[in-house]
């Protein structure tokens, strides 16, 4: 089962090295640095770790189709904020809102139904969506080393979480099929539900009203509540995940904190500081103080999708 | 691996029998009622399921052991209710509160300290604290009938979770231990956590207000926040539990639903409406209206501890 050659997508360097130094050291049976099985947890951030976020998170382009398919059927949506914005694609208005209103912004349209009724909508969406940029399916605009880092560790007796301020229902719609990631191993941003128990079958409605947006240090703190361990380690891309990557670099003994750098415009894009959804700044700049460990996209991966 | 004779401590009846056929159903490739292993979650409810939860749940005895140790170092803590009842061992008072309530006075003994600090203070009450009628570490007033289901049910192919009104810090302290069940597969009642990025190292503070009460329908809401599947079966004893054990027992295919019912006071206990804390009431009542299969701890046992 274990892959001989693994990580055949990233290139021989410091970043490569330093992962398979890090699952050599915390598997080797009594080297001074082996974790049980048990203690083997690594959290990714999905959106920019896993997957393109260019120009915008899919979960936003989901969104934006399903308040064009709301407002055929209630015309006055074109004439309230934030939907407006999105029909008449005013960009820099949705941008200006920010990452958590935006969030909101989807929230609001997947409210009404049951969790399971909302997994089926988006399934349908997924199946046949495109990124307009990359031009596949955007249930395919998955990293191929990142598959293969997420396989590697899952071979090596790790539980692979990802941890993202994406909305933890309509991540579960893809993530097993992309990453091989159970749904119950997915933590995000979340509504409150309802508990309904009037007809002939109990089930949970999405409500509209947020329940915790999974951002900076709301990642850590889900992490504590759903998981209960600190992570070995965690794999980040932007100001967002800087507390993650913190959180699991300071435990003792082994860890590993890793951040994506969008640095190759010719294969997928070259970003950082300027995008305002989900900047790189800090994270980058701190980088060597706290220990983090940086990948380049151009430099690190062999392939990109 | 798998046990040729599974649930020995189980006596022949409907309760066992349901559980076979069930397991044989949705394991047997090919058959009408086949379930997939990503989708065969199973959920326990922890106090009076799993273990023993008379005179009182086990994190009581702990968290009146953390007031009187509390009470040395602050000396007004005698003064004020509701630690003045701990103290006086009015357990009138105290049962008079409710579940909610004598679980906020617990976690108000938790708090200011990091999770991974109250980890060790739990495991070392754990590793010595005896429970005072049945005569053995409280971590081994467990249901021996019961850690033989959850490890049948996980040969099986099965994700095993611990889903209680218990608090989850408390519960993850001894459960891998108790029933092979891993941390990260417990959903609790908890507390509020603080990201503490101050010192050389970053950690988790647990601050003394609820976050979440898990009981009733708080408990289908949170299997589906953590988990985002309906379970396929649930185990639960009292009416704390007849949410969870409706939503699992309403889904599509083949469910099983299974109330605990303690009715044998020379083993361990008899008991249902009359307690206070935590009782068995409408569950027992409706159990036949809703599919759920009841079990008694008399009949349907071979042993208990």
């Amino acid at each position: 089962m274990i892959d001989p050659q693994p990580l055949a997508s990233w290139n021989e360097g410091a970043a490569k090295s330093a992962i398979l130094d890090f699952v050599g050291a915390v598997t080797k049976r009594g080297g001074p640095d082996f974790a049980p099985p048990a203690e083997r947890i690594a959290t990714f951030d999905n959106d920019g770790t896993l997957c393109c976020e260019q120009p915008l998170q899919t979960q936003f382009f989901f969104a934006f189709n399903r308040v064009k398919e709301l407002s055929a059927e209630d015309p006055t949506m074109a004439e309230r904020q934030p939907f407006k914005a999105v029909l008449e694609h005013d960009y820099d208005t949705l941008f200006g809102l920010g990452l958590q209103a935006l969030y909101e912004l989807a929230f609001a349209t997947h409210a009404g139904i049951t969790d399971e009724e909302f997994d089926e909508v988006a399934c349908g969406w997924l199946a046949t969506a495109k990124h307009p940029k990359v031009g596949r399916l955007f249930k395919e605009c998955v990293y191929q080393p990142q598959v293969e880092l997420i396989a590697y560790l899952r071979e090596n007796g790790f539980k692979t979480y990802i941890v993202s301020a994406g909305g933890v229902d309509f991540m579960r719609a893809f993530v097993e099929d992309a990453y091989g990631v159970p749904k119950e191993q997915v933590i995000g941003s979340s509504v409150k539900l309802r508990f309904d128990a009037g007809g002939d079958r109990v089930s949970l409605s999405k409500l509209p009203e947020l329940n915790i947006f999974n951002d900076r240090e709301a990642k850590p703190l889900s992490i504590g509540l759903h998981i209960g361990r600190r992570p070995l380690l965690a794999f980040g891309n932007s100001d967002g995940d800087l507390a993650m990557m913190r959180y699991a670099r300071s435990g003792s003994g082994p860890r590993l904190a890793l951040l994506l750098h969008h640095d190759d415009a010719e294969r997928e894009a070259a970003y950082d500081r300027e995008f305002r959804l989900s900047p790189l700044s800090e994270a980058l700049d701190k980088a060597r103080d706290y220990g983090i460990t940086v990948v380049s996209m151009k430099r690190d991966w062999k392939v990109v999708f």
